[in-house]
């Protein structure tokens, strides 16, 4: 039976959807590592009776409580105060918490008197110990209960990453012998999930118990994933690499790698493997393919470049795309797509190209092709790939999301198909 | 008395960390326009007893509970199950929902026969009303108890947005006359925290009793929130709007923008009101700056494009930096900085532009210089601002998305010093 965890996530911004809880999944993939099981994310208001009500959720359901937020010095930053009541005792002040902030502020060029909020932030429950914030002014709180746990950390990601890394997550590994839990991802495409999960079936009943498959479609893709749990980390990555040779004979045709995540690492992988450089021309995707290659660490080696086009002039002036190809076709066009691969592929020096032109929305383009429309062209000089897409329905955010994860799927298949 | 929610997220790969749950955000920030206040967020894992019980806490706490998530064919989707069992009632087949997925797989080009996990997805439980899904397989549940109502949708981000603005949205507002809510930001910079709270506080105490005040400190600036309750929206947006000017007598000095959100928002509309263009010449941010600008609708009017140079040969060739730069300072100097900035205004042709050379990490650049050091340079041709920081704490992913930060904050003041 693995140690138990419930993630608490405190404040309005959140229940207002004006930001998105990133914290929850950061924390919850480190525990996973050592085998702690996050059995509930719960986000709750900065309002006290929720706050303390939450916290008796996380002590009846599991070991741990990690919570992030609300510890700020302002008013609406209510974790401690419901922290104390909570524990039923009073707040005490910890000078070498006033030191640390001194220390902090020194470093950041302030040299100021601390005033009365900063002051406060040295007060915490009596029955909490402290671990010191090197990255910021609210200190990490741990609190025993029984045998049970709550560590308060500050919402701040970088300060929480920070403390959960070189603090929280050491100190939980020491205390609690977990099993490990491996996870392994590989990527199918080409047959739909339900038609998949019948072939499967029989190969699937017979997995052994510590093995658990999970399906997790995206637009075009499958990632089927692994997941491993026990106490031998050599036995359990075997294990699933034996099952994974099992999925081969059965389905092999439509696996694309046998170690997913994301479609960036994917083609990472590949071109690293092939030894090919890539570069890209973007409109409609405004950087973010470029964003996704070069949020792999080492893409430089591979990655040489975009060039956003996200003015007419840049196309014609940088990428070269011929001026009459847009009068006659219009920027969104299998021509211009074309163009501006080779262009950008020329200009940069790279052994592929990819490019993408479309109409993001939510208003038409210049030249009212429909919302939705997009040319995604992939080339390596020789051969030129080009696809046109229709996605209607997506807002902004998404449709430049899709659209740059399939013109890296195109240049993955580009790829296997020339090289 | 607003009307309340529950948002529950059901889904393994949500509480090992294996994406970020991004559905909440959406629908709370949906909900919250029609004044319906969402009191908790809840992600479960795909356990039907874990579901059943994150069931009856949100019908116990709230008038609404949103369900995202399971409704899927394949055996790890257990939502359905778990509906039927907290309803105690059986599944009936819905033949409509049959003739949509027909009509789905058609206009995908499939033309295949359904198979008898597709034929399962037209199953409902009896209690239940279904809204069809014309953007998946998996329709929308609608279910009431007494007076509080579930509502089911498919965990998929665009066929969950799809539903809630189209279907769910208009029928809920139909049925409950809420109190409006009204969020309006403005953006702080260049005092702490705690100073502005101190600053603020006799104006603080004396606001509306319907007007909420929150704080919302990034690494560099502070937004300030307010929040307005109550049936008249121009009353309460005028009451914010005259709060905003007593707030400018007392802290005008530290007022960046009276209406933040986002700091491209903010660029945005300050390149507008004085008619400038601008772009962007990106080496360790990597397409972030372009993908943060291009995020919002409409910047094409004044954001042209951006170059990343990810290789070195593209800052030579193509942002023609001196290559004897290069050599004698390194890529990540205040000399290659303002060359990139410089060679991106000339070649993309813009009033302003701006550029960013540093180490994301987790290892050294080629030059050895420390990581999380970065160089940002903003320059309109005449003048150049060159800024250095440090942020030696940080993920890669965290270093991206602060520097690209920076950058637009550097930017939004040379464009205010210098106009």
């Amino acid at each position: 039976m693995n140690t138990k965890a419930t993630l608490l996530t405190i404040g309005d911004e959140i229940l207002i959807g004006q930001i998105v809880d990133t914290n929850s999944a950061f924390i919850a993939k480190e525990l996973n590592k050592i085998g702690i099981d996050v059995e509930e994310i719960i986000s709750v208001k900065d309002e006290q009776q929720h706050i303390i009500e939450a916290f008796q959720r996380g002590i009846n359901k599991s070991d741990i409580v990690i919570v992030t937020g609300g510890l700020g010095p302002t008013k609406d930053d209510k974790t401690k105060a419901a922290l104390c009541q909570f524990l039923d005792c009073k707040l005490v002040r910890e000078p070498k918490i006033l030191e640390n902030i001194v220390q902090l502020f020194a470093s950041r060029g302030y040299g100021k008197e601390l005033n009365s909020l900063n002051q406060d932030q040295a007060l915490i429950p009596e029955k909490s110990t402290f671990i010191q914030n090197k990255f910021g002014t609210a200190p990490c709180l741990w609190t025993e209960i029984e045998d049970k746990i709550i560590i308060n950390l500050p919402g701040v990601p970088f300060e929480m990453k920070g403390l959960i890394r070189d603090e929280i997550i050491p100190q939980l590994q020491n205390r609690y012998n977990s099993d490990l839990i491996i996870h392994r991802d590989i990527l199918v495409s080409g047959i739909p999930e339900s038609d998949l999960a019948i072939l499967l079936e029989d190969w699937e009943n017979k997995l052994p118990s510590f093995i658990h498959l999970a399906y997790l479609p995206n637009r075009t893709s499958i990632d089927l994933r692994f997941t491993a749990t026990g106490k031998d980390e050599v036995i359990l990555k075997e294990t699933i690499q034996q099952e994974i040779e099992k999925f081969k004979n059965i389905a092999g045709q439509f696996l694309v790698s046998e170690n997913s995540g994301s479609v960036q690492q994917v083609i990472g992988d590949i071109l690293r493997e092939k030894r090919l450089t890539i570069s890209t021309a973007e409109s409609c995707t405004g950087g973010m393919i470029a964003s996704m290659l070069t949020s792999v660490s080492g893409s430089s080696a591979y990655y040489f470049g975009t060039i956003v086009s996200y003015d007419t002039s840049v196309k014609i002036n940088v990428l070269n795309v011929d001026e009459k190809a847009i009068e006659e076709f219009t920027v969104v066009s299998e021509q211009v797509a074309e163009q501006m691969a080779k262009g950008v592929k020329n200009v940069l020096n790279t052994n592929i190209a990819i490019s993408t032109t479309g109409v993001a929305g939510p208003n038409r383009g210049e030249d009212k092709n429909d919302v939705g429309t997009v040319w995604i062209s992939v080339t390596n000089g020789n051969t030129i790939s080009n696809k046109r897409y229709f996605y209607p329905f997506l807002d902004r955010e998404d449709f430049i999301k899709i659209v740059s994860t399939n013109a890296l799927n195109d240049a993955v298949k580009f790829i296997q198909e020339n090289y």
